[in-house]
Parts: C-alpha cells; structure tokens; sequence
C-alpha cells in the first residue's frame, strides 16, 4: 500500500508529519505487523526522526544546521560554485546530503514503532514556500 | 518476523550487535532471500555499519563525533538553548541527526549481505547508562 | 528479487547509477507499487540521492566532504589514530559514517519514485582505484 504526503513549508524549519503518517498507517487496516518506508521526493530537503518534547531542540538543531552548511553569502562560503539559484540553494544541497532521504520503521501490533520521544519531520532547507512531497510505502 | 533487541550501554561509544543481528536472522528459519531492517527507538544514540577490524577506526569515529557536535560545556557550543538535561544531552541529539536511525540490509542465501569489513554498531552518545531498544524487521 | 551493482571507482567522485538501477527494476517485470532497497557492502564508499542536473552541485558536495573530513595529511587532522592505510582511509571511514549506507525507494506503476531533480549516486571516498558493490533488493 502506498500514498504520498504533501508538506506546504513557509523557510527553513522542522515539519511535524508523525499524527499524519500514523494516522494513515491505522486507516490501511494492518493488525499485525509491517514495514513502513517514508522517501522524500526532493533535494533540498529532508526526513529526520527526533524528539517530540522540548521545541528548543528544533531550534538548536536548525542552529546547527546553518553553522555546518552555513548559506552561500556568509564569507566562510565563498568556494562554493553554485550560486545561481541564490544564496539558500547550494546550503540546502548540503544539509540534505547528512541528513536521511527515506527512512523505514517497523510497525508492530499496527502501530509504528516509535519510541516515547520521536517524531517524524520534514526539515525545509530552503527559504521560499515550496510545496514537499514524501512517498509512503507499508510493506506487510 | 519481528524481534526487539536491548543494548545496555556506559556511555558514549559503539557496541557490535553484528552477531547478535546475525544470529536472529538465522534462528528465523529464512533460507532464500529477504530484507532486515533495523530501527533504534532512541534520539540520542544511533545506529552505524563501520568497519570492523581496526578498533582505532571506531576511536577515531568517536572523536570526530566529539569534534563535529562538541559538549554543552565546550566554549564553542555556548549557542546551544537546550542544556537543562546536561551537557552531553543536546550534541546527543545533534550526533543522531547525522547519523542513521534506520538501516535496511538485505538477505541473501539466508545471511545478511553484510560486506567483509562491516559490522553493526550501536553508537551511544549520552553519558549515563541506559538500555537502548532496537526494533528489527525481516520482509520476505 | 536481488541483484548485485559493481561500479568501477578511480577517485573520490560522484557515479550516477540512476539508469542502471531503474533498468533492473524494470526488468523484472514489476508493475504495480514495491520497495526497492540499496546496501553499499563497503565502510569507505557511500549511496547518495542528489541533484542531477547541474553538475556543479556535486563538485560543491565532494568540496564539503573534504572540508568537513579532511585528509590525514592536513594539519588540521593530526588528531587520527587510524593512517596506516593511506591519507584518504579514515577520512573515507569518517565521510561514510555521514552518508547513507542504505537507500530505500518506492516502486509506483513500476517506476522508482524519485523526484524529477533526483539522480542515485554511488559516491566513492578513496584514491585508489575499486570494485564497488551494491546490494539490491526489490519487494512487492
């Protein structure tokens, strides 16, 4: 069984896609157990499973996101060739590079198997309002 | 088929399930082909396939950890806002999103497609110990 | 279905393997929705998804990779224990710990569903010349 979510993002930031995946992972009808896939259709954004609780670990996350792969107009970036497609893309290219693409999650007794404190994301990488695709596929 | 495997790690640094991984795979009975897919249910520790002869290979993995996303209490870290849980708490986090919470390895003529130099790691990165939950999925 | 990928490396550098792979996945006859997963056997090489359009996005990727793990031989590096290998071993070890080693892709009216700028790359790490292996799986 597959679908596809479709994530409205306004900038860079953290998407939370857990109640919306879970909730279609339940409307399949799977009791036992399976395998779900999430594959994000893009490249200049990413999937990432982090904590749920304190909003501030988004916020330091992001931090260092833009500290590892700082944006093409900060001096320490001055090497970087593609630039054409403004100061956001490139960074973006990067940061989607270290972080996961697809992830896959058992589920067990019908639900993910995520523990207490994960969540799943979309993590926007670029600074204008796009709209993100994420392929979905539950294996029995 | 699915199982939950359980490490109890003291602090940072990786311990080999390979063996463990393998010999769930076998004791399945699965003699064709097939998919293994692991998942840590954790946000502060993570899994990793790495090479498995040289131990200073995974010592010098650690630093670079240590190095990429420094402690809390490191001056170059002093950004953080997330530092009530401790100083090895939030760079846990950050090492998590860098490295994978999910692996998918298939199965062949009953074995893990593993290469001659990998093994399976669970890498721990916060300081107190902890029993960390691994949930593992074999597809058909 | 399983297949096995070998790619010829010489050097650090970006190979596309996107027709290769979606030309088995074809061959096998799939026609409605599967899974499709990738596994490097290797700790010194890595899978990527990334853009396929202008090249220079992967120069300014394999550029990163080299700032971010650099060389043994930099001075920046003398901190490694692991150099008996070469200048390029553990730098190698060190950038496959940040890129996948793992993919897993849907399968959707018996194409890949990647995206229109993704392409599939195996992304070598070391100087000398190698055999890559790419383990394949398909799943209905």
């Amino acid at each position: 069984m597959q679908t596809e979510f479709t994530i409205a993002t306004q900038g860079p930031g953290f998407h939370d896609i857990t109640s919306a995946v879970a909730a279609w992972v339940q409307g399949t009808g799977v009791r036992g157990t399976g395998l779900l896939t999430l594959f994000v259709r893009h490249t200049s954004c990413s999937l990432l499973v982090q904590e749920n609780a304190d909003p501030d670990v988004r916020r330091d996350l992001q931090d260092f996101l833009e500290r590892i792969a700082p944006r093409a107009d900060d001096p320490s970036m001055r090497w970087l060739r593609h630039t054409t497609e403004g100061p956001d893309d490139m960074p973006a290219h990067l940061r989607a590079a270290l972080l996961p693409v697809s992830l896959s999650i058992p589920v067990t007794d019908g639900r993910l198997a995520l523990g207490t404190w994960q969540g799943l994301y979309l993590v926007e990488h670029r600074d204008a309002p796009h709209r993100r695709r994420v392929a979905a596929h539950l294996s029995p």
